[in-house]
């Protein structure tokens, strides 16, 4: 199992492209698409919020009832979220104008859309952009790039992931692409995630083993604790990679969980670390709690807390916070019990300087029901590196989860506060 | 039933002081106190966090299990909250000492605290403050104010309320005050809050009316999300007003329960305006929903959600992300069938000016699953209102929920990145 540089691309007989179709201001890139040369196992999990963006509610449909999809066109700018039924005439003549210029049937095409709630997608200008997408879609490591550029809204960088590894001697691959910095709280998970393999699969396997990854992967990550009308994650296994097709439970199903695993949680920490307006990405790791359930309350609760990730911004220790949060959680513990730390990684960002600085380093700073004897100057030093780390032992069993958020941020009310303009 | 001017020593019999007793730095206000010259009836609603701060245990042990309370001890500056045996310790004294002072029962004495968690209080430094405020404490108006003053962390204002109305020919007072700016996400219910009242009546009853309507008044507040350590709301009762003993829920409990709802409102909406950076009042009003536990779950979802309250500050109507957060709320419902509206009063905080522009307004934003027929202009000017109202119409019932939060500014970042320093 190795990481290698890559993404929706990666894998074999998967094409893509970006380009700029004019639905957000200005010559930004826009629009993507995925093309497979040959029809795929679809899997995809969607928002739980009750109000569903038009593009939701048609990839439902086609994840469910398609037996195949082969392309999926995405768009940012606009999220065609509370638009009615012409909204999902939008989805509708998108999917017919894909099927037509890439010679795939209309329900093997799967959309995705994100941006402003509440406008409605000018459709010649996705028409067009379908245009040149078939026109200039490629192989390649450039294509999958272009891909993952043009899907950005306020995303500061694009977010790829890629695996390999060996099933039955055959080199299988799975590589993705996500955005996502703001409107992050995925429950399922505007967040969209695309992956693709070569892999052969059966569609309920790729279903259960991508209903299970997001649990611990794009469930567990928080920018700021309101769940999209449009979070959407596709996996599209198009068999190329010549593996008998698996069906069942087996050591190769493990294999492709691990894999798909690793590309999830590599997605979503990047998400979680470009969150709007982030300095830093923050990581809460509960161990050992009673249950894999509490656990991942836990480490959520901590890092949704407002208070808390204000305190990171400030590389301020104030653990009394974290405490509160995991208080408040709904969980039930006995404080005088549990155990905090602080850990950082990365070169700190300010001034560069002494790369001997940027090692891994870790303090205790609560037990007994009060603050262990650390120093403030420390904690300070630690808060300051680009990832950090608040990790929680219940000591009540042996289960644990992590949860991936940001700090708050001047930038992050900026953002918001001006989306629109 | 009248609003008057008043605090906790609005009603007859309470006596109140505030006093710079060095727990904060520099010389600001930072301890009050409240007694009664004869003992009252006490009920409590506290925190529901698993981490329960020090004065919280101290009050819910007097308010369960003595007959009567006759004086509370506050302070600011710290929160006295995971402070381990010290800090229940320091509770302890600080009733030893007030019992000393006042000459009432040691289990009369109810404590607070507000502040930085984690840090233990000097003690030497409370009872030198107790010494003081037994000394110059005394009714009326301006004793009250002090204490209300005394109490602030982060708060701009002070927050206080009274009404007074008639009982068997009697006139009854019921006044209050409280603190709160940050960590505010009440679930009972750092929000502190005290009501007296000379009104006779069963600590049971007392107990219940608080109860309930906290249901609607301080938990329906959020400033971040964050359910602080130290939520703390005590009512103290001394009969002094001269009415018969309420013991049943007649016409007279129902005149307290409204009494103490408008009391309790008026300081809940204070605490949310002045949420830590605000700079607007943001409430969201559901009418018309199934059960009332709906209706609170919705407008609660709304006040919460990060980037509504972003693009409150903003003045941007971007009501997408309202229908956002009625979405993930939990609540079932169709999205098509909803109805939004925005309504705003005050005088505009920019410049001034003309007082017509201060007039109350409404527009609706959002009706038949799409944005109905507004202008942009209207919206943001009503938006730039000091309190903003979302009106939700769910058409589905008769039941109907408010709830109160305000805008996510760059001054919540700022003071919460830097509250220790």
């Amino acid at each position: 199992m190795k990481k290698i540089d890559g993404g929706v691309t990666a894998a074999k007989g998967f094409e893509a492209a970006g380009t700029a179709a004019g639905i957000k201001y200005k010559d930004r890139k826009d629009m993507a698409v995925i093309y497979s040369r040959v029809p795929c196992k679809a899997a995809g999990v969607f928002t739980s919020n009750v109000v569903k963006a038009a593009p939701v509610l048609w990839d439902k449909n086609v994840v469910e009832h398609s037996a195949y999809a082969q392309a999926v066109v995405i768009n940012a700018g606009i999220a065609n979220a509370c638009t009615g039924a012409a909204g999902y005439d939008c989805c509708k003549k998108t999917a017919e104008r894909a099927a037509q210029r890439l010679d795939v049937s209309e329900d093997a095409v799967l959309v995705a859309s994100t941006g402003v709630i509440g406008m409605q997608i000018p459709v010649e200008k996705i028409t067009a952009g379908i245009e040149e997408l078939a026109r200039i879609k490629s192989e390649g490591r450039e294509a999958g790039r272009m891909a993952a550029e043009a899907i950005m809204t306020t995303d500061t960088v694009s977010k790829e992931a890629a695996v390999q590894f060996e099933i039955d001697g055959k080199t299988v691959t799975l590589g993705g692409m996500c955005k996502g910095s703001g409107m992050i709280h995925p429950d399922m998970c505007t967040m969209l995630g695309f992956v693709t393999t070569d892999i052969a699969i059966s569609k309920e396997l790729l279903q259960e083993a991508l209903r299970e990854d997001v649990k611990d992967t794009f469930n567990m990550v928080s920018v700021d604790g309101d769940t999209s009308t449009n979070d959407t994650l596709l996996v599209l296994a198009n068999g190329m990679a010549g593996n008998e097709e698996i069906t069942s439970k087996d050591e190769r199903y493990g294999q492709f969980v691990e894999a798909l695993h690793i590309v999830n949680e590599t997605l979503a920490k990047k998400m979680a670390g470009d969150g709007e307006g982030a300095t830093a990405l923050f990581e809460t790791r509960v161990i050992h709690a009673r249950t894999k359930e509490e656990a991942r309350i836990l480490s959520k609760s901590v890092i949704c807390s407002s208070l808390t990730k204000a305190a990171i911004f400030g590389h301020d220790a104030n653990w009394g916070r974290i405490l509160c949060a995991l208080g408040y959680s709904g969980v039930s513990f006995d404080p005088e019990n549990i155990e905090l730390f602080f850990e950082g990684e990365g070169n700190p960002s300010q001034g560069g300087g002494n790369p001997s600085q940027g090692m891994d380093r870790r303090i205790q700073i609560y037990k007994d029901g009060a603050a262990a004897d650390y120093s403030e100057e420390e904690a300070t030093q630690i808060l300051s590196l680009p990832e950090v780390r608040v990790v929680v032992d219940m000591k009540m069993g042996d289960c644990e989860a992590c949860a991936w958020g940001c700090d708050l941020t001047y930038d992050y009310v900026k953002i918001n506060a001006d989306y629109r303009s």
